[in-house]
């Protein structure tokens, strides 16, 4: 099963494109509450009834935790999410000159993922996709493209992200008319649409902002890329609302996941600490009702 | 002490700005030697008279040997090089948004870097400098800064790599006449200079490759980034030559750090491989002595 079809699937099977952004912030974790609980309680919540389509493990949060506390709980995610067959992203922004990239490559979507070294089933340790920037051009990302398209696995590519500092960069005028996040868009979808499958979406997706500006902006970028599926990340904490995320979606209500982290983990703060558990529950049905509404 | 006096003084010191690139290629390892004596040995080579300024650790590699082998093999490289006074950079190109750059910043530069938390001595894990990815813009950037700038650490920001692929994205033509790596350029030269020190240099340095064309190019870059500490890859296996590095180096022969990896760790394929020792020794002193020439 290619990239675009495992998605599919995924979201067809929860009814919603919902993806639950794990940043394990040390202080979104309740007092009291062990770190490692508190992710499984999190997995947990996305696989149960009614579910979402998968999670969003932020690597920097598990490299501040340091080594091998954070490494070892990294693996434990990814393989308790696939176990429960949630669509399971990396979000760690990886990217390096051809050879060292191949090494992130087959570090985080490999058969051999060394992740996976620590376990007993090899392979087990790789995630479905992995987040990467673009910076270092077309070489740079290749390597995880071919490691993405030979294990059925997917790639988003940073286009154009959620947070102010993207007007410094993406956003800049060029010569030709166009924007710097146009021309990496484009990139994007030339990687992608070689590994096109039934779905119509490739192994390769891009990270587009949910926080970008107008409707329009948001179209003009689902029509350049038409074999991505968009990472759309923004709602909640970083001010994007559910009920603007229409254009990000194809006709049929696909072609984009919607990880949300901040506005799920942090509900409990509103509410009686103890129950926690109970908070996370509830703003995960809102947001999974929210999205699924905008994907119609 | 600033980072930009701790980079000069390990330049006096060691009479040459070379670093060693460790990249942990697993077929750079002489065949039956083991990789954690193996990274023990080109710390100490570096550290030996007549030594090198530093280390450059590349990321990828330790991450894919795996958890927890691969962080552990990093930490222990961290602690052994800053031990023996080298100038220890973590080739990690790490980017994101501000929050999830903060851990980052802290996980790699901190005080309370999580790498130390396996060991007694808190903040021994933590590396002189970092390489990141600017595509996030200012604001993905500030946090590295910031902890840089307290911890008389450094950040270097990739400007115009020395891939095929940096004319994807960093050689792009922009409106006003510039290109995309001139506008990067200014940027990092905007986050260093508030910390220069006594040495000219600030906490904030750039990556520029060795292989961006021609002389005048490298000269132009100096000059827009007087504050910057430029790290120059692409000597040796990327067709770099050392001869061409002048323009790189301010008019003290300074400002300036060379990392060769491949050219000196595959030194030993040429020869018999029970000498390899000796080959990456002889491989070092030349490059040691080429480049010092071009710093000249």
């Amino acid at each position: 099963m290619g990239f675009g079809e495992r998605v599919a699937e995924g979201v067809a099977r929860a009814g919603t494109p919902l993806v639950i952004g794990i940043d394990l912030r040390p202080d979104d974790v309740p007092p009291g509450v062990d770190v490692s609980e508190y992710q499984r309680f999190l997995i947990a919540v996305a696989a149960e009834e009614p579910r979402v389509a998968g999670v969003k493990l932020q690597s920097a949060f598990y490299e501040r935790l340091g080594a091998p506390r954070g490494s070892t709980l990294l693996l434990d995610a990814i393989r308790y999410a696939r176990h429960e067959d949630l669509i399971t992203i990396v979000d760690a922004k990886r990217g390096d000159i051809g050879p060292t990239a191949e090494a992130y490559a087959e570090a985080y979507l490999g058969t051999e993922a060394p992740l996976a070294v620590v376990g007993a089933d090899a392979g087990d340790g790789a995630a479905d996709a992995l987040t990467v920037n673009p910076y270092l051009g077309r070489d740079s990302l290749e390597p995880f493209v071919r490691v993405a398209e030979r294990k059925g696995r997917g790639v988003f590519v940073l286009v154009r992200t959620s947070n102010p500092g993207a007007l410094d960069i993406q956003e800049l005028h060029l010569r030709d008319g166009r924007r710097v996040y146009e021309r990496v868009a484009e990139l994007v979808e030339g990687l992608a649409a070689p590994s096109a499958d039934a779905s119509g979406y490739g192994a390769v997706g891009a990270v587009v902002g949910a926080t970008i500006g107008s409707a329009e902006t948001a179209a003009a970028l689902r029509k350049l890329m038409p074999h991505c599926i968009l990472l759309v990340p923004g709602i909640g904490a970083q001010g994007g609302r559910a009920e603007d995320l229409s254009p990000f979606f194809d006709a049929r209500g696909g072609g984009a996941l919607v990880p949300v982290s901040r506005a799920i983990l942090g509900a409990w703060r509103d509410r009686n600490e103890l129950h926690w558990k109970d908070a996370i529950r509830t703003a995960v049905r809102r947001f999974r009702d929210d999205i699924a509404r905008a994907a119609q």
